[in-house]
C-alpha cells in the first residue's frame, strides 16, 4: 500500500486528440490540409493531413482492455474510452486508479510533433502546433488545473520559431516541453552542435524541463526485420539508453547547466549501469575524444537528468544507486503498458520494500520539484 | 584481493594474427589473394586479403600502455608487445596478471569471422576460415594446453558447410564456436527461420558453445554521425542487449534447449532490467505475436545464456538477481577495456563483496562447467 498522503504524479500519459483539434483551431484557408478526421468507406475513422490518410496510434487506446483483445485495426471513438480524448473522463479515470495529476504527450503529432517537422508546409505546420499547445493550454488542461499539467510542443524545424513558440507558452502556463530524444536521425542538427544553444538557454531562464520521449527520434530497436513484436516493446527502452549517453558526451549540459532532461517512458533499471560504462568510457578514451577533459558524466546525470518508469521493480531495489531524487513515477494511460484501473494498488505492490519518505519522493515529490507544480 | 586457489580463466580475449598465420597454410594458388601482410610506403604493416588493403585493428594492441597515448595509426608488429601475437609471450603476460587460462578471438577475420563471409571468392573464404582454426588449435593453442583454450570460426554463409567445419574442429579438441551476434544484419538468415537448425542441433550434441561477441553483427550503436567516439565505446554492450531480446523471443533456445549462447564482453549490469522487460513484453504482447506462448523467456536465459563482463561492478552486485552460475569473467587483453598488468589486482577489488565460494564460481568454475575444460 501507498501512504495514504501520497498523491500519484504521473509524468508521462498520453491523451487521443478529439476530431475538432485543429478544425476548432486553423483559419479556413488550412481547414482541408489541416489535419482532421475523415470516414472511410471500410467505416473507420482515419486523420487526414496534407491530403494524405494517416492511422490512429497502434495499441495506443488498450487501457483497462484484456491483452488477447488488442488489435491493430483502428478504432472509432465512439468504440474508445471517452478518457482517452475527453478531458472530463480522463480526470473520472485518474480518480479510478489514485492518479491526482498526469502530463500527456500527444498523439497524432508524435510524442514530439514529428509530424509537423515532416510535413510539406512549415506554415501549416507552425499553425498546427500553435493550435495543438492552444487546445492542451486552454482547453484539455484548463478544465482542470493542477492535475492536467501542460506540455506543449516546439516548431523543431526552425530555432527562432521554438524560441519564439516556447516564450509563448511559457507566458501562459506550460509546464514541460516535449522535445525529440535524438535530433540527429530527424535530420536535425545533432546535441553535439550549438544549434540548441538558444532554446536550450531559454528552457533554463525559464526552468521548463524539456521531456525525451523514448522513440522520437524514429531510431529502429531491433536488428531483425522478422523479429516478433514484443522484441521491439521489450528494447524501446534502449533509445533512452542513446540518448542519455549521447547527451553526457555532448557540450549540452555543460553549455546549459541549469536544463532540466526527462527520460520519459525510459525505464530506470539500465541507468547504474549505463552510468557506470559511460564512465569507464570517458577516463579511458576522453583523451582523444572531443568531450569535456574535467567533469566525470555520471556527474551530470545527477545534476539534470531525471529516470521515469511506469513498471521497473529492477530499478527501484538499485535507487540509491540511481539517487532517489532522480526518479519520477508514470501511469503510461492509456497505452498497453499501464496497469490502469489499477495504478495505485501497482504502485503499492511495486514500492512495498521503499521507506514511505522515499515512496512520497519519487511519486509525488520529485515531479513538483522538476516541473515547478 | 581474490582467494589465493582461485585461478582466473578468462572468456573473453583476442590475438592478433601473426604474418603467416595464412600464407604458412593456403595452397600456393592462394597465397596472393590470401591474407598476408604487405608493407606499404609510408612504412605500416597492413593486411592484403583478395587485392584489398586492409587495416589493423584499432585500439586493438594497447594493453598496458597510457590511454594519452592511444593513436588511430597502424602499428607495426616490432612496436607491439610480443604478447598480442606470440603465444609463448601470451602465457608470460597472463602469468604477470595472474590470469591462468584464456580463449581467445581473432582479429583480421573479424571476431566471428565475419570477413570471409564477405569475401568475394567464398571457396578462398573457406580455406581461410580452416587454416584460422588449424592455426588456433594447432599452433596458438596447442603450445599451452589448457591454458590457451581452442574457439573456432565457421563458414556463415553456406550452413552444410559450417556443420562440416563444426565436426572437424570437435574431433581436434576445440572448446567453443565464435558466432555473430545477429545474423540479420549480415544479409544471412535471422534466428526467427530454422535456417541455424542443423548447426545448433550438432552443438548441442557436441555441447561446444556459442560465443556471440558484441559488434560482430556490424549493427551501429549511435544515432549521431557527430557523436565523439566515447558514446560508441559506452553503447556497445547494447548490441548484447538487442541479441539477447531476439534470441529470447525466437524459436531458437525452444528447439535447441541443450544449446550454450555466452553473451562475450556484453556487460552484465543491464540483465535484470532487460529480462523484468522481456518477461513483461511477453506477458502483454505475446498473444497476437508468433512467440512461445508458454515459457516464460527469462527461464530461457536461466538454462541456456551465459553474461560476461570485464569491470562491472553494478552487475556484481546484482548477481543474485541474474544468478551466480550465469556470470563469466574476461580479461579482454590486449583491448582498450583490460586492466592488464593488473588483472588480478583489479578482479581482487572487483569482487570484495563477494564471498570467496562464488568468486570462486564466476571466475573459474562457471567457465569450466561451460566450456567443459
Amino acid at each position: 500500500m501507498l501512504p495514504d498522503d501520497a498523491k500519484l504524479i504521473s509524468v508521462d500519459d498520453h491523451l487521443i486528440e478529439h476530431p475538432h483539434v485543429w478544425t476548432d483551431r486553423l483559419p479556413k484557408a488550412d481547414q482541408d490540409a489541416g489535419p482532421r478526421i475523415v470516414e472511410t468507406a471500410e467505416g473507420d475513422q482515419l486523420w487526414s493531413f496534407e491530403g494524405e490518410i494517416r492511422p490512429q496510434v497502434i495499441f495506443g487506446a488498450v487501457a483497462g482492455t484484456d491483452p488477447r483483445e488488442w488489435s491493430r485495426e483502428p478504432v472509432r471513438y465512439e468504440d474508445m474510452r471517452a478518457g482517452f480524448y475527453e478531458p472530463k473522463a480522463r480526470l473520472d479515470d485518474m480518480d479510478l486508479s489514485g492518479t491526482f495529476a498526469q502530463l500527456c504527450f500527444p498523439s497524432f503529432p508524435g510524442f514530439a510533433g514529428t509530424k509537423f517537422l515532416q510535413a510539406k508546409d512549415k506554415d501549416l505546420s507552425l499553425r498546427c502546433v500553435v493550435a495543438y499547445n492552444d487546445f492542451i493550454l486552454d482547453e484539455w488542461c484548463a478544465s482542470a488545473p493542477g492535475r492536467l499539467l501542460p506540455m506543449s510542443l516546439l516548431p523543431l524545424w526552425d530555432i527562432e520559431l521554438a524560441v519564439s513558440e516556447l516564450d509563448r507558452v511559457a507566458a501562459k502556463g506550460n509546464k514541460a516541453i516535449s522535445f525529440v530524444e535524438n535530433p540527429a536521425p530527424l535530420g536535425l542538427p545533432s546535441f553535439h552542435t550549438d544549434h540548441w544553444d538558444p532554446l536550450m538557454s531559454r528552457l533554463e531562464e525559464t526552468g521548463i524541463p524539456l521531456c525525451l520521449h523514448f522513440g522520437t527520434s524514429g531510431f529502429k530497436h531491433t536488428m531483425t526485420s522478422d523479429a516478433p513484436h514484443p522484441v521491439e516493446v521489450a528494447l524501446t527502452g534502449t533509445n533512452s539508453m542513446f540518448t542519455l549517453v549521447d547527451i553526457l558526451f555532448s557540450p549540452l549540459l555543460h553549455r546549459h547547466p541549469k536544463l532540466k532532461i526527462v527520460l520519459s517512458e525510459g525505464g530506470i533499471g539500465w541507468i547504474p549501469y549505463i552510468l557506470e560504462r559511460i564512465d569507464y568510457a570517458w577516463a579511458h578514451h576522453k583523451f582523444h575524444a572531443n568531450v569535456d577533459q574535467d567533469v566525470v558524466p555520471s556527474d551530470l546525470f545527477r545534476r539534470n537528468v531525471w529516470g521515469c518508469f511506469i513498471d521497473d521493480a529492477t530499478g527501484l531495489a538499485l535507487r540509491d544507486r540511481i539517487g532517489v531524487d532522480r526518479l519520477l513515477w508514470e501511469s503510461d494511460y492509456p497505452h498497453a503498458d499501464t496497469s490502469w484501473p489499477n495504478c495505485r494498488d501497482r504502485a503499492g505492490e511495486l514500492f512495498a520494500e521503499v521507506p514511505d519518505d522515499e515512496t512520497r519522493r519519487i511519486v509525488q515529490d520529485n515531479a513538483r520539484l522538476v516541473f515547478a507544480l
